[in-house]
């Protein structure tokens, strides 16, 4: 069915194309332009700066008249997509960027099509996040009935999580009483956990300097003894701890803690255990050694984790999973008159997501994560994460071997930190130096895309590897690039 | 440039498919679909319940191995597609659901090709968000130096609003110390205000307790002097007061505070002024007397909105702008070693977004707002965002004068609340069942999706107005069916 040909009144003009055909065409055109894109992804630059024209293009006042939409698809061509930050390429190790998937981008078309508000309401996205999240409830092991709910990433899962975690050891009654009254909240964390554990516990009001920065051992993971120690302190000076954090895939070095260890100690205390996952959770499908890391994830209180990571999904999309749907529920359920649900039309589909979670309007992001793992299956998908551990692995193996590098930390999972020594003589501040120009020209020459870090206070360069596209080779044309540059840079080439 | 040729070994092989061709084929195949879905949207049912069978199919545990592409795709249109909440549809006026439009659905697929990491980094699509973010800074006045950020809808953009607000009036110390020494921080709002303004306090430790409900006017605007009242009782009592929420739009009747008069209460007592305007500010675009309703908005601290409500952009993307940047800053920035910036490379690109928010990692929200406001422009949007208007106002005279028909509140921006009365003899707890009976029927045959609500405690039929396919015709097509089915319902006709 066609509405090309109906008259329609100005009044009555929607922002649908006058003429669906060309609108059709368009669409081809630029769909291609986008596989192209994709295709060729390894052929090109792993980062290209944005030019100055193009960032000076992009700035005044909105538009009042509009423009064909040719003309901006012309200009997302030209201006926008030869500028992104290269996290497709297999090259790409910075940060923990995920690389996206070609089955993931036709979700996000579909997703658009659809335009569902996944808040609420009966309709079919909800029961397509509902299969994520059951999904995920069976691959971490949470028993039968525990709920979650996906969010835009890690960082408003650990909010959630962190909230609920309140809720739950101090009561609902806090939803409206607030913090005044009640006696200090204490949470726990490894020295290596993630920030945005403390940034979840700033806008929650208890604080950051009451999350305690757990010492850790040589491999970088939280020493239990020193969780229980830190714990009696609070308790005996009246203070009332509430959460532990365990994290699976540390930042710097994609070490984790003792996840069981930690268990024992929030079942001590009656602590809430909340495990950050962000990317490590996703070992849990990969071959041992790597495997080993989420051991103990079955039991906590609650589990946040990306999909946009590991599992190759389009940003942004991520989980958070609690062992007790009542919790959840308790901390965030609240239903206006506008907001009432029925047994049947629309207003069905009850649980709806708005009561499990902040946000009441919600996207579709359910679909890309479907479309993903329904495609590849947990059993490549779990391939790939050994892949890529096996790659960090093998760099770690290249650079202990190469005189010019310095390994900085022990092999985790996917995360390899070390840095260009030469042969010798360099102080660290000048090794800080020299390596920073290292990782600067690499990416500015559209080579590679490592980040930094520093270990025990040296600059590192670190490689984060959550990439579909990489190669095993790219380590050794990697390693390459770093010695010949280190050396081009110290003047011995 | 193809990659179809290559030999890969097991080891190296990606996600990409191994035949790009057939990979093209099965995207344009399922574009079409989709641009077939959008173009008859006004020929389909508003709304299909999902049947039991799909929801029975979209259950069991995830996938070990993969399946072909064209079989996922077949499912979805299948089992997905067809179920969506009808939020495209031309009589879907329910809840406060925005329709997307074609622009925006090219948008994400672009945005899924490149899939940008928004929290940082210098790379095209963080100068996309600073347009827009720039953009909406001068459609709502705020000064020149402003910031904002994108976030998944007001709901998010409220809680980093009084997040920002708290630390803007305690001070930034507040993130580490905690609420827990402090005096109790106070809130105010109309009781007509949405509840994410509770749900944000509830999650920042303040406590929903300590958000005043400001008694309303005959409009359901808020009282000014009664406003001023409590906060006097506030301060006599010892508590702080912090923040006063002006609501512009609000989700009942669409009216608005005097913004104008919250803010020199504002101003008198050192508040934060904070305007949530999730859907209601783009009034600023319409005619008047609905731009009217905007009055004092530039004059706020802080604006949450919604592009994917009344701007018609698909789900999800709101936005929170902050008169001072210093103090958003201050609320949100924090920089570990591993995010560390630079002034060249991929690095670069400083303010990084994860500075103005909760979270580090963040999908290209920006590009499907770029498009649609570069492709219709502001003039075109604003002649809709009028139309919805025009729309709610025919339909509350369309009430007014139907003799079976009641209208339950005072017309407002784009929201209309009526209940069928029939020719009298019910009481209020018959009309309430029959209305709700009425509403079920039109969502379950599919002719129009309108929610319900609650005004004075009586159930009310509720026409909220935010969809670009809306015609004035679909006004009278719908007071039609309602007194159509209402008298049938009553054993009328």
């Amino acid at each position: 069915m066609s509405h090309s040909g109906k008259k329609t009144t100005e009044a009555d003009r929607s922002l649908d194309p006058a003429d669906w055909g060309a609108f059709r065409q368009t669409a081809h055109a630029l769909l291609d332009d986008c596989i192209d894109y994709m295709e060729t992804l390894p052929d090109r630059r792993a980062w290209t700066p944005v030019p100055d024209a193009v960032k000076a293009r992009l700035t005044g006042p909105a538009p009042g008249p509009g423009r064909p939409l040719d003309g901006v698809v012309a200009d997302f061509k030209e201006m926008i997509l030869p500028h992104a930050t290269g996290n497709g390429h297999p090259r790409f190790f910075g940060w923990v960027h995920g690389t996206g998937n070609p089955a993931g981008m036709l979700a996000e078309l579909c997703a658009a099509t659809m335009n569902s508000n996944c808040g609420g309401r009966d309709h079919g996205a909800v029961y397509v996040e509902r299969q994520v999240i059951e999904w995920a409830r069976g691959i971490f092991g949470f028993p039968e009935g525990a709920s979650g709910i996906l969010t835009g990433g890690t960082s408003s899962a650990t909010l959630l999580a962190l909230s609920a975690a309140r809720v739950g050891k101090v009561g609902a009654g806090l939803r409206k009483a607030g913090m005044e009254q009640g006696p200090q909240l204490v949470a726990y964390a490894s020295a290596e956990a993630h920030s945005a554990n403390t940034k979840a516990l700033e806008i929650m009001g208890v604080g950051a300097n009451w999350l305690r920065p757990v010492p850790v051992d040589a491999n970088h993971a939280l020493v239990p003894e020193r969780l229980r120690a830190m714990v009696q302190e609070d308790l005996a000076a009246g203070r009332q701890p509430f959460c532990a954090i365990a994290t699976v895939g540390t930042v710097n070095t994609a070490g984790g803690d003792d996840v069981n260890a930690v268990a024992d100690i929030c079942a001590e205390f009656d602590l809430w255990l909340h495990v950050d996952g962000a990317f490590g959770a996703w070992a849990r499908l990969a071959d041992d050694p790597w495997r080993a890391y989420t051991n103990g994830i079955e039991r906590a209180d609650s589990l946040a984790f990306d999909f946009h990571k590991w599992m190759y999904v389009q940003y942004d999309v991520g989980c958070v999973l609690f062992r007790d749907e009542a919790v959840h529920r308790a901390a965030f359920a609240a239903r206006p008159d506008y907001l009432a649900a029925t047994t049947r039309g629309v207003s069905g589909g009850e649980p709806w997501y708005c009561d499990y979670g902040l946000d009441l309007s919600r996207g579709f992001r359910a679909l890309k994560v479907w479309f993903t793992i329904n495609h590849y299956g947990t059993d490549e998908l779990g391939r790939k994460v050994s892949d890529n551990c096996r790659q960090a692995a093998r760099l770690a193996d290249l650079v202990t071997g190469d005189p010019d590098l310095e390994l900085m930390t022990p092999a985790g999972l996917n995360i390899c930190c070390f840095r260009y020594v030469g042969q010798g003589g360099l102080d660290d501040a000048a090794l800080d130096a020299l390596n920073a120009a290292i990782v600067l020209q690499v990416q500015e020459e559209g080579f590679a895309v490592p980040s930094s870090t520093r270990i025990g206070g040296r600059y590192a360069i670190r490689v984060a590897i959550t990439n579909h596209r990489t190669r095993l080779s790219d380590m050794d044309l990697f390693r390459d690039r770093v010695v010949q540059v280190g050396r081009e840079l110290e003047g011995r080439s």
